[in-house]
């Protein structure tokens, strides 16, 4: 099952891909602020070039570090070397449905079999202390939708994760790291990783040599859901990461399914806990079958977002900086809002935006919602 | 928490009681027959003379038996010995909510503190293999909504519904039987009847020594599902007595809560199949009580049933008794439709469909649809 993708699109050079992860990998910034350097200078290496000034622009305390020609072309050798290929967003090999999600990841290492990202996906995820219920379950179900056409994504966690894996080895599953390539997690599922890539693929948006830390998990888990059509969760425990992961997919306009159980288990209040709230029940592959049959056949639609503004970048005056500036606090205001209030152009508003995230002062909520970090 | 009721009704006498038993253990006569010939005569004791005629009319192929004054004597006493008290359809102590079934027994025979009739009512049922964890519970469930102020309504099985009344002794717990008091079954259940009657409730429509047959049960349900507000299914197979309840519960307009299990546990199958189809999910007493709340400040509605008619009961003439019956086949067709088909007005066809009962020769199936027998 191919999932429905743009037809005819533009590869990058292979100095647009070198601009494009020097880029990405540059102090921060992250995928938001990759599409808005973008709108702002038309090109990557233009946004080189422009980056440490408008960091210093934006009250950086230190000069801005850019990631030099040296470092990217040491992890493009480290990639080479293990077999991994940069897909970068709008090329045609990109997954479909990852690309519209907002915070979507400009460049993606990837290895294994890349037309497994073209399949109709459905994540499977859930608890890494698992009962031996819930890992039968996985399998069965990862095994179930793996025939009936769909590549599974999980996180190559311990328990849930690694059985939906395993049971979709021969019809093609996909593994999301939160850390690089070279720094598989947890890592004793190495062995996992090398049966995955004949059929499959292991993606992440991290540098090679990145250890992942708590936090890259979370951060991982919108690229499961964005994957995916839907993500069913199977025995997530109250504040789980699994429940993260079925958050988002709600902000991503996923389907939630989830796998019920009996109320006297820790592993089920989060799994049960989505049933209360409107998740799909899900007993058997042909519920997740029967719903997201439907979405399959539409269009895939992008993420509400701002529309990239045509206008051409204004510079803003130091008063202007300022004003713009003295309205942004710990609070998050939208870009709407920071528009009137300053009576500025939502060009230069987003000009002024820019310069702060880049000097590393600005948060992002999501939609067009900012505060000061 | 006392249930919603009528507050000014009357008691029968004792002659008026005596004619109710009589007549509603006579033969062919059921609740909606009952209520057909009472409103055809008038009342119980012109009914029961009337009934020998109106079942020859209808084509009996034997004199109709009627229950005689020793045998209904004999109940009566047999039923003091017990301690058991028959209450009629209409006096104040009959349930509020049992009584808008459209075929509330028109006599229940109740041991116990019949006070706890009174209150608002949570039937839980469930497999009578259960497991340990389905037995844990059903016992915290029941015993959350006692304190709550719920009596826990069931039907003394083994497995779910025994913890259930086990757990709500002290609370106030009603078991329903599918036989006479007089033959509880399981037989191993004689000292939970003792334990449920000095808070609680047992109850019966059956006649005394009437030994349980295995179509008395879904019977016997429609009784544990008419006196709550709602029923909770835990743990029930595919194809069992308690998806019989909770289709009836739901005929009757109650709500129907159901609590998640394991897909891999086929004592799971039919109560995760109720959330597919709509049942609330359930993992604690909180999750009833919110749902629930709102109805109990509803006055009790009656259910959609057809008013009885103020018109004078006109016999038919054989010609137009022959067209109706000649009307009537084994597909169920409506009362409007007789009437409409026939030409006759709706007293004469619905004297007719009483006499075909009385004679053993019509079924009801609900609502006002009949077919021949």
């Amino acid at each position: 099952m191919t999932d429905t993708g743009v037809i005819d699109r533009a590869r990058l050079s292979d100095e647009q891909r070198l601009d494009w992860l020097r880029l990405i990998r540059s102090d921060n910034v992250g995928p938001r602020t990759f599409r808005a350097l973008i709108d702002h200078c038309g090109n990557a290496r233009t946004a080189l070039k422009a980056l440490p000034e408008l960091a210093r622009r934006g009250g950086a305390s230190r000069p801005a570090r850019v990631y030099s020609i040296e470092q990217a072309e040491r992890e493009l050798r480290a990639a080479r070397a293990l077999g991994a290929t940069f897909i970068a967003l709008g090329e045609p090999d990109y997954p479909p449905r990852l690309e519209m999600i907002d915070d979507a990841p400009p460049l993606i290492a990837v290895r294994g079999e890349i037309s497994a990202l073209a399949h109709a996906m459905i994540a499977i995820v859930g608890a890494r202390n698992a009962s031996g219920a819930g890992v039968k379950f996985a399998e069965r179900l990862a095994h179930d939708l793996g025939k009936a056409g769909f590549g599974i994504v999980s996180g190559l966690a311990r328990g849930i994760d690694a059985a939906a894996h395993r049971a979709s080895l021969a019809t093609g599953t996909i593994a999301v790291l939160a850390g690089g390539h070279d720094r598989v997690y947890p890592p004793e599922h190495g062995d996992l990783v090398e049966a995955i890539l004949p059929n499959g693929a292991v993606l992440t948006e991290m540098p090679f040599g990145w250890e992942p830390r708590g936090r890259d998990f979370p951060r991982r888990n919108r690229l499961i859901s964005g994957l995916a059509v839907g993500i069913v969760v199977i025995e997530a425990a109250r504040r789980s990461g699994s429940l993260i992961t079925a958050r988002l997919a709600l902000e991503q306009g996923r389907e939630v399914f989830a796998v019920p159980g009996s109320p006297l288990d820790p592993r089920c209040e989060g799994s049960n806990g989505l049933l209360k709230q409107g998740a799909v029940l899900v007993t058997e592959a042909a519920d997740v079958v029967a719903a997201v049959q439907p979405i399959l056949g539409e269009p895939i639609a992008a993420s509400a977002e701002e529309p990239p503004s045509s206008m051409p970048a204004t510079m803003p005056d130091e008063d202007e900086r300022s004003r713009i500036i003295s309205l942004l606090g710990p609070t998050p205001v939208g870009l709407d809002d920071l528009v009137r209030l300053s009576g500025s152009s939502p060009a230069v508003v987003r000009t002024v935006l820019l310069e702060l995230e880049l000097a590393g002062r600005l948060e992002r909520h999501g939609g067009t919602l900012v505060s000061l970090a």
